[in-house]
């Protein structure tokens, strides 16, 4: 797609760390990262995000992708885990509308941020929201 | 699995707010949500996380349902974006050792976290890291 930074790191326009690529995707540092060895999946096609229709398939690869670069961000960084994270729209914090995935090492005490702060609403709001999604 | 609390989740022995099952997972709200509507997606078959070696096909059903159920926050409570995040090992923020996705919705100026702080480490840095992962 035009002028869509992620298609133009794909073909090679714009250089990139890449650390893996087959015919599906290519995988590649994140030059903000959360923490060193911070990594993303980015399909070869173009998806906006998960609001576009995009096949079942494709999915499984990304994210068998993803487990594979946390599998060695573990090995060879001593990473002793990692989060996976793919947002959809910039209010979730979606900077560039193409599909990707975050693939963060975690290493004990290493000052990235708790992912949210958990709360305790009543059996009520829960239920009350449980009839809307269901 | 003996003693795992979303095993007993899927199973029923424990009771939750369930908005959605198929054969495969279910979809169920968190009773400690970071936005109303947070919701969890969790495959029957037990795996501890994306550590273990979890057939892509299943993964694409998992990843398409957080889909599915981030689609309808968007319809049904009004959330602008959401967030899908996967968590892999008690240092990432993984609490239950049992594969789960959470399917966060997002609206302006909720309060949830930014996700990571960005940091900009030199060329040097990003190559060095790359090397060891490529």
């Amino acid at each position: 797609m035009e002028n869509c930074i992620f298609c133009k790191i794909v073909s090679g326009e714009i250089p990139s760390s890449k650390v893996y690529e087959d015919e599906v995707c290519i995988a590649t540092l994140d030059i903000n990262p959360a923490a060193p060895g911070h990594t993303l999946i980015i399909p070869k096609e173009h998806h906006q995000d998960l609001t576009d229709d995009v096949d079942e398939k494709l999915l499984g690869h990304l994210f068998k992708t993803a487990a594979i670069i946390g599998a060695r961000q573990k090995e060879r960084l001593n990473a002793e885990g990692f989060n996976v994270i793919q947002n959809n729209g910039e209010v979730a914090g979606q900077s560039v509308h193409h599909l990707h995935i975050h693939v963060i090492p975690r290493f004990a005490n290493d000052g990235v941020l708790p992912l949210w702060k958990p709360t305790e609403p009543s059996m009520e709001e829960l239920g009350a929201v449980k009839d809307l999604l269901k």
